[in-house]
């Protein structure tokens, strides 16, 4: 089959490489229907993180069950399926408590699994899917093909924009903050509002990202970074600051300003995955009470919910896709991306 | 009056100072009947921090109203009071919001205030207390002596455990680690059983304390510190972490040992005053979703509580005081607890 490797900075390739097959009476095959390319993929791409040798990436998709296992009982043959970006056991104590990032036979899309086998990157046609009945999760029926983008979204940015506002304990009537305008910040937006949040204020120069923040409920909208940045946002909060702020970047920047516009006893919800740093300013944190929750996201605890209002119609996180390619383009997905010309690609198989 | 005055390190003296007066309609003045030595005071009595010039010190008190200014409505001449280490105004956004400790017109006892007016230091004989109406809290009746060493602990040393446990989210059934046998670690361990946590690991090497931290509900008693502390707290708890773990102490070890404990998804609740960081590791954090809560104590918050259950013999955080000296062994009162051979030093005036 045809997946998608890295072999180093900004050389990203469409192999052949050897079909999955199923190992684990716990398996399942399933054939990739969309899958997308993350912004954490680009940490890779951009040479920020080494590629000692060539690896499959991709960690987020929906597909079709093409085989299962003798002990899968959730999904069956035909079913479509959303999987999400981390792969737990589904029995162990983290797992049970939710954390099925840190399970203790956790793997990820495109890694070597605890015994040393490679799971698929989910950039590819065909994956193998560990774990199934913990992991997969089947829709009722089969979507209409207007929905996979949202449905695409469960894999990760719409969940760990869910994390961010759960982790900033946002609630009806709160004031919030989104530091980050990529796919995550945007679902971010998205999910504050789910939760109530009476304001909303993202932070974004970009304007087409502007646009959909504001289609997912954005009140208010800061084009400024840095101390010109938090001057603007504790203007439109009263010079307090916000309730909750969601840091939906990585970089010691990004902490930084989310630290700054949190009111004293608010709570930041961090899902950007740390760039080399940040570390966090103790002193200042504990002189303001200022919280911080998150981390690598549980999205596969938050995939049901979620899902339902994506299937009502209450919720439409598709549209931070703004390009699709097909697997073929792979290459062009991640130059879009890493130039901005894109928010978030998604690519067909 | 007498009171205490730091004039550098290991010099500790009680100097004649002026009585204080009634600035403000909003003051009230406070006879101290007793006040007592903070693990905080330490850092300047042993030059961890700069003292530039003499300053008066402490900032825990329970006392007497002897008089009030014209608009003081909750407290009157003869109450017997209880004041929280840090002082709010009642009024502004963050008292509101429950965090006095980051009041607009907030300061500590031993500081001056917003306007450069001296509130003296609760090491002394009498004391200013600004926003009298916002920060003392009255008892019922006067009471009797024996309750005087429980009630001086609301104002910041029980207030301030309480806040390591409600911030690291202990509820019924926690699996709770304490790091720091401090009097702050000590209440700590009662706050969380008093939370109604089922497991609580008290880490001390110290027999004493390790015997006030059974009294006060721990279950188990861990003497090793660094990795070896961390082993033996994961061989406790089925190798997976509390979920709240308390950081009483407030230094790089400290932090670390706590987020070393903390399973997948669990709160450190922290209150220890960073000595100089410790900066928290985002990448560790990140990858196991550990939440870091807490910061400087809003205790007057929890006052009423707490009092009601020191009233009614619930918690007798009390005990935490094993040496009580008359004010004019202030400098004994410090080099006793310094040296370790008291865990907490009250002074009565």
């Amino acid at each position: 089959m045809r997946a998608t490797v890295l072999h180093g900075p900004r050389d990203i390739r469409l192999d052949q490489v050897p079909d999955p097959v199923l190992h684990r009476p716990t398996d399942a095959l399933v054939r990739v229907v969309a899958a997308c390319v993350c912004g954490s993929d680009l940490w890779g791409y951009r040479g920020i993180r080494d590629t000692p040798q060539p690896r499959r990436i991709g960690h987020e998709l929906v597909g079709v069950v093409e085989a299962v296992g003798a002990d899968v009982r959730t999904v069956r043959p035909g079913d479509f399926v959303i999987a999400p970006f981390a792969l737990g056991d589904g029995t162990c104590p983290h797992c049970r408590n939710g954390f099925p990032t840190s399970c203790t036979h956790g793997v990820m899309w495109g890694e070597l699994d605890h015994e040393g086998l490679l799971v698929d990157g989910a950039q590819g046609e065909l994956v193998r899917a560990p774990f199934a009945d913990a992991n997969l999760v089947a829709t009722p029926t089969f979507p209409a093909d207007e929905l996979i983008p949202s449905l695409l979204t469960l894999s990760d940015v719409m969940g760990t924009g869910h994390h961010a506002a759960v982790s900033a304990r946002v609630t009806t009537g709160s004031t919030v903050v989104v530091v980050g305008d990529g796919a995550v910040g945007l679902c971010g937006v998205l999910a504050a509002r789910r939760l109530g949040a009476d304001r909303i204020v993202a932070m974004s120069r970009h304007p087409a990202r502007q646009a959909v923040a504001t289609k997912f409920g954005a009140t208010d909208i800061v084009a400024e970074r840095g101390p010109e940045g938090v001057a603007a946002v504790l203007e439109l909060l009263g010079g307090i600051g916000a309730d909750a702020v969601l840091e939906c970047v990585g970089t010691r920047e990004s902490m930084q300003q989310a630290l700054d516009t949190t009111r004293p006893g608010g709570f930041v919800g961090y899902v950007g995955v740390p760039a080399g740093g940040p570390e966090l300013p103790i002193a200042q944190m504990f002189g303001a009470n200022l919280n911080v929750a998150g981390g690598v996201a549980p999205v596969r605890r938050y995939l049901p919910g979620l899902l339902s209002d994506v299937l009502a119609g209450e919720i439409d996180p598709g549209i931070v896709f703004d390009l699709t390619l097909p697997l073929g383009s792979v290459a062009e997905a991640y130059a879009a991306m890493d130039e901005r010309r894109a928010i978030k690609t998604l690519i067909r198989p």
